[in-house]
């Protein structure tokens, strides 16, 4: 009966720029019955403001509001029980339309498959629906484009990397990388910036919050304050340049 | 006098499918006066064949066809010289034009900055002329959407390997790596198989040839043809799910 079912799109709405909304995201979005979309509750969400302007009063907006903002709860509250929750019921919530048989697009801020939280709706419903993923521009090269840093020459490795992972792993990892992207700053700045500093990479290293967004900011890793850190901050030590 | 030169810029245009232009991307490149892309000799070129129908025939279309095909030549002859005299000349070629108040658009299959020919112009340039770079989407993006693969969940970091790496460098990497892309594969498919078999990752990892393409190739690692692997294919090792 997989034919009078709805589809299920990830589409990737790129870092933040609406202009790097791709074609083919652009076409399914307009052409979806309903328009999902992760948001922090109170909040517009980022990946909705990318698209807004092109959607029509008939597409149905679908806010799937997280329950929680910070991974860092006390006892007996589970971080990981919470979410497991929130994702069962949005993935439930679209299950609904998708039986019903309207086509519903998930849209993700960067890439849907690059640490995007459609990742959980996917696994839970991709073994039941058709499916189909749109990638978009991660907000990782976004960060690049707009630091005017290449990234990786030849045949350099690229580590990517959270910053949320402990100082020792993450001072092993980056020492390793020839070029290097650590997401997810946010708090964990002063941590990052020890491990550069220790490592000798406080020169190479570049610093963007909200690459492509109207409010980006650039700045020397000198001048960035610690505590306004947001999550959507990038490092990135580019590979040594070859001339090639 | 930088008022009355053109501009530069380098234009993501995605991993193949011609819907995978940004809208960003669309826009720069109708608009510019000459549009440069790399080409090997006697061929068309895969990022000319994405942007070709959006280009007018006012526009100067500037082919830098490749002088070698393989980086494995016979002394006195060297890559690296060759290479590099080539990406000088064609650097020259491109400051007339922007001397000359004519804006140069360089169209990059993928993103610009991630692992492209274009970077070794951007060196060049960027210290002389206005530049804008255009992030597109990759073609590891590009592969792991068709793939149907979620790369990397919450805090697993990732690995992108160059399949040129050495046997020993390659298991090394891969056996830290939460989840990994190998690049480049071509001839080195089979070294690349072998450690995937020696470190347990065969049954994780899955392949694709020419991602979003219409000659698009995904096939079981067991079926892959190491003789006919082309440079367009990729390995991924996703992520271990995390039911989030």
């Amino acid at each position: 009966m997989i034919g009078s079912q709805g589809r299920l799109f990830g589409i990737g709405v790129g870092p933040g720029d609406p202009e790097l909304l791709t074609l083919k995201a652009l076409r399914l979005l307009k052409a979806a019955h309903v328009v999902a979309y992760f948001v922090a509750k109170g909040k517009k969400g980022n990946a909705f403001s990318i698209v807004e302007t092109h959607l029509s009063d008939g597409q149905t907006r679908l806010p799937l509001v997280y329950p929680v903002t910070t991974e860092a709860l006390e006892p007996p509250l589970s971080y990981e029980t919470i979410i497991a929750d929130f994702y069962d019921t949005a993935s439930a919530l679209i299950a609904e339309h998708l039986g019903a048989g309207r086509d519903v697009a998930v849209i993700c801020e960067g890439d849907p498959f690059f640490y995007g939280s459609y990742m959980y709706l996917h696994d839970r419903l991709s073994p039941r629906f058709d499916v189909d993923v749109v990638p978009g521009v991660c907000s990782m090269l976004g960060g690049t484009a707009v630091l005017g840093a290449p990234l990786v020459y030849r045949n350099q490795t690229l580590s990517v990397l959270s910053g949320v992972l402990p100082e020792d792993e993450l001072r092993r990892r980056l020492a390793d990388a020839d070029a290097a992207v650590v997401m997810k700053l946010g708090r964990n700045f002063d941590k990052v910036r020890r491990v550069l500093d220790d490592l000798g990479l406080a020169q190479r290293a570049l610093y963007v919050e909200r690459a492509t967004m109207t409010n980006q900011l650039i700045v020397p890793l000198d001048e960035v304050d610690p505590m306004a850190s947001p999550y959507f901050s990038l490092l990135v030590v580019p590979g040594e340049k070859w001339r090639g």
